[in-house]
């Protein structure tokens, strides 16, 4: 029997690797997926699996195919669940999801475990995925399954002698990406506290003051494709504005959620680069996309975004929802200047060759085309079931 | 034969009363609207009318009125067009048609007169409303039917010797109220030009540093009704709101906008504190709306926001929207504390008795009451319909 | 312990009482509800209760309720989940759910019994709805929790010797009350199988040659109150429907649906007075409801019935709803003339004081009072957005 | 200056060319598309054209193309406007739009004509097509701009010596194609009077005793190709299922529907191929498509027809919907059989390898593959929002 293990690096997933061969007689393959989350390298986090056990241990470096294949959807669907969040660790897991199905292909593995506990989103993230890809891989979840805590793994690799550090305790949980960062702890979940400045990491404070900075986005069909004039590819896109958008404390969410299992929860986000490219994307849009497909579109977008919040990336109604929002894109090109400042990304200008906002209908000066005529007309059809209504309302009294 | 007229005090309304007394012969009533629009008293408009030659002129506080019955509910439904505008003219709209339609009723008035244009939505809204509170009355609109422009305004101004300065040129074209601002100026139908400072006048430059602002918003079912303690009537909270909000710079706006007639336009917008209170109200509702619930008013927003836009006020689809909301605000009370600074307001923290955040079942620490054996049924029976679809993808190759 | 039971008289909840007392050592108290399902006398499935060993036996008669509490609402929705099965089981579980949450006030029970598997609908519909009613009430399901089955049910019955005929061995699984019938049976497992004259109880064979027949509801705000003139109340109409309707063979409804666990299923059903019913209600809809809020009201009548198929009759956006669809019956009044004949219930005259169709508009005739010089500015402002769009397309090539 | 007429061969138009050269001194180029509406021989139609004055007369054979590029599309958004009328004039006149739109460029006209009038949809469909396809073309429409009427045409046509029968007078105005029948007539605007037999065509009666016919429907994604296993022509199937269906009284429909200019109407169709199959598409979507996907495509294809009935086909919102369904039919392939008697078609068997019925999951036999020790999570916190709402509501009281 062989686990694959969705792998972080961290206490508990290497914990992890010992805990299952244990308890299960399994040979444990560790995969860690570089979604952009950065911290520690990637070579050491594949050794210290194999010091803890694992027979194999993959690293895979997916940050560009992260950028284009899962944030470059996200942000063509400005998908912010609830209107704020960005989604971040939704759209890493099925990704994550992706490659240890691989994996389990390659060597034969049988099970997938992953670290979530019972409470949380990312169980359904994680198995809702893998039984999309392969509903034969059977899931083992020790925080959940076998009530698995911090306190057991320490003092589990205490005994074990396990090469971590686990004197190192932060009062943090986090997950990030480079979509985002997530921060969970304790103080927090008075939500009639507010966040202190040492939960950020990815903005500096929004409230310093400092000289704003100015960003040119171009995108083509609703794909980042250059800032200030420099052709990049998404992932270099999402990393500049992360850097540049988080020194002016863009992108700071904090807000009380829904989770898919049913409860509540206060969540703290940073995503700068997110908030400053779906603030730039939203506006191209309003220029180039046609009304009535605009008002249904978002209808499309809140739905695309409370699937994949749901754990459903690899679901039916998702790819349908997609290839509705491809065709939406098709005129989606152009340009946005940005201002990034005091903690917001504001659009100043906009420009498109695919645009459809008309100066000579537009203007109110000389030049105008526009048939003033027609209005009347127009009006009163347009009043005029109201006005049936109304009089039906007079004349019942 | 009688007019009522929809009465700013400014020069179009003012010389359109000898305008349609010539053009038409009647006699013209001018119904003036405080909607908190600020600027002249009220007594010296009411007078100029007169001066101008209306028969009546008739002066209306409906800043209560307009407070309680028009922004609140579009607070309640968290009322933001294109995501965006809090629709500032599309609320007072409604009101002012409600308190033309009294007029002609009391002065025995057959036609109403406005200075809309024929390719603004604020026709619409007239027209619309009035089709629905009195379907008899004739509408005439010099602007749009007669052609009637600033310049022969003018001209026709000084011809009659009328009581109006006509010397005052403004670049901008500026409609404004308790619950926000609209500019329109020539240089900003250049959707690459960003706006300059100029241009504001309901909120300091966001830029400048300064102290922040915290405030403490009370709730009660959807209603606001005292800040940091203090009892007050909406009126009064959107006016101290408009006044600390807009000194940090919170709530300007500048976007691309689908005009109802068919065409986008770019519009700036300043509404301070409409959007300090959406940003508490919505967060309330994070706090204290079911998830389903909250899922579908979403919907149901953006349709009532659009509806409104649209001129539908007093449409039926309009009513029955209002039940939804109405019910579903049934436990929207609480506070919510904002800061207000560098054009930005933030919630920071949230308390309420009909909270559904449940720190026991959110919580992981000790005391947690979330069963998490009950998960893994969930995710599997969750995951279900995708994982079948996808076993059928298997299948069909 | 005392443990309230869902109780029907048939076999497996009768076996249930001393199973359930076997079990767990509660004592049982009974709780059958008349939801119009005909059949067995109640007092003889009350007296069956206690000769199987309740200590209570509790019956309901929640006809009248039903019918007005639960079947209008539904009529009101126009209530057909996927546009097909008018919700019979759906509607009857939160009303049985009601009265097993009083039962257990009254009588001190703590917990509460059903005889549903875990495959099926119901389950959910009495956990959710025990859920909402008294979250302290803990539920034992014998099919699921212990694999109860029918042939174990015979077995048990006979050692216990109760006095149930265990001999009767119908193939078909039913549950049906005032608003329909629902048929289970094995050969409809097998799709591509029509269903055979034998499953239907409350409908003849529509292709008999008879005699049609002609029936005129009444209705006011969306109530049904009188047939062909008579006053009635709502049981009494959709039974006499029933009977009507079901002798022209109305109402057979043969289809696969989705369940809430994730599964499609095969469903045969009869439900001819709400057949009618609902076709009636629609077309007064259609005469008394204005376009957009009759647009928007079908997503609201969908999400309804999605919600009550899903067992959430007790949620927050269900009580939203119903605010929605409420308001939205205001007009909703007048007769509807409907023939009753091969399986069909046609509309063939509507008339309403409330009605909104204005023959002096729609009329070709002399009399026509609709203003047609209106039209060509309608059309070409209602035609702006996708002129431009095309003419971006022709631009773009 | 040339006129392109949409020339059907009658009356109206007939009259309409002399008409057209008299009023605006114009050449008139008569487009006649043959769309399956029958009747008479299109030679026949092609040579009235030019007796009457047409400096060109085209015909073009439509049919395949209408079958296979607008009824199609309709069956996959199983399109019926208000849940009842399937679209069948909307769906022709975008295709005549595009044949006018190509005639004008191939004879070089600049103008447009029809014969609709002010009050009804096709005005806006053969306009807003004609923006979309060609928005340099102006249009005349003499019915509406004009106040042309049949009695004027008639005594215009006595006076001109016109080749046509103008004492042929039909009570019904009708416009029919391949997809379906509409008839209007002066008494059944009186909605209380029920249609008499003499108003259908395409159906026979359904009340007649007459033996059923069955019929087996080949699908492949989502496309029709096979009656009875024999492979057809779209355009084929429906001809061969409006015969069919047509024999047996199916697809008859009466309803007040609301018009896009406002009012509302009652309207007769007749459409028993276009009935026949939406049953059968919408059975094989059942068996094929997930819920999720199924219960989001409902909204969709509501707005689909909403979109098409309203005249805005060659919209981008429709364009996108489109790629929706498009991407929803991939698996929609397999058979139905209808039963076809008194009126109905009927489901009685579907098989599909694409299907997503699985036996072993639903069969409460032997056999049965679902755990049902899944549930009871999945219960537990389906039910967990209403529960902890409804604690609250316990809570407050």
């Amino acid at each position: 029997m062989k686990v694959v293990l969705a792998y972080s690096g961290g206490l508990d997933t290497s914990v992890a690797i010992p805990f299952l061969a244990d308890k299960t007689g399994a040979e444990v393959i560790a995969v860690a997926v570089d979604v952009g989350q950065g911290g520690e390298d990637m070579k050491a986090i594949q050794q210290r699996a194999l010091d803890c056990g694992a027979v194999e241990s993959v690293v895979v470096d997916a940050r560009e195919e992260f950028a284009r294949d899962f944030c470059v959807p996200a942000l063509q669907a400005n998908a912010l669940y609830m209107d704020r969040y960005p989604l971040v660790s939704a759209l890493s897991r099925p990704l994550i999801v992706k490659h240890l199905a691989a994996a389990a292909k390659e060597f034969g593995g049988t099970h997938v475990s992953h670290g979530c506990t019972g409470k949380g989103n990312d169980q359904v993230r994680f198995e809702a995925g893998l039984a999309a890809l392969n509903p034969e891989l059977e899931v083992i979840a020790p925080a959940r399954d076998f009530a698995w805590t911090r306190d057991k793994a320490i003092a589990f690799a205490e005994e074990k002698g396990l090469p971590i550090d686990v004197t190192k305790k932060s009062p943090y949980s986090i997950d990030q990406n480079l979509w985002g960062r997530a921060v969970e702890t304790g103080f927090l979940e008075d939500i009639w506290n507010g966040p202190i400045e040492d939960v950020y990491s990815y903005t500096s404070d929004p409230s310093v003051p400092r000289e704003p900075d100015e960003v040119v986005i171009t995108f083509v069909q609703g794909v980042p494709v250059a800032l200030d004039g420099r052709a990049l590819s998404p992932f270099e896109i999402v990393a500049e504005l992360n850097r540049r958008a988080g020194a002016q404390g863009v992108g700071r969410i904090d807000m009380v959620e829904d989770r898919l299992v049913g409860i509540k929860s206060r969540e703290v986000y940073e995503a700068p680069g997110a908030i400053a490219l779906i603030a730039a994307h939203t506006e191209l849009e309003n220029v180039t996309v046609e009304r009535d497909l605009a008002r249904f579109k978002r209808t499309v977008d809140q739905r695309w975004g409370e699937l994949v919040y749901d754990g459903l990336w690899f679901s039916p109604l998702k790819k349908s929802l997609d290839a509705f929002i491809s065709d939406a894109q098709r005129h989606v090109s152009g340009e946005i200047r940005l201002v990034l400042h005091g903690g917001k990304a504001v659009v100043t200008g906009r420009r498109s060759d695919a645009s459809l906002y008309d100066f000579s209908l537009a203007t109110y000066d000389t030049g105008d085309a526009f048939d003033q005529s027609l209005a009347k007309g127009f009006v009163q059809l347009w009043s005029l079931p109201s006005k049936i209504a109304a009089a039906r309302e007079a004349r019942q009294g």
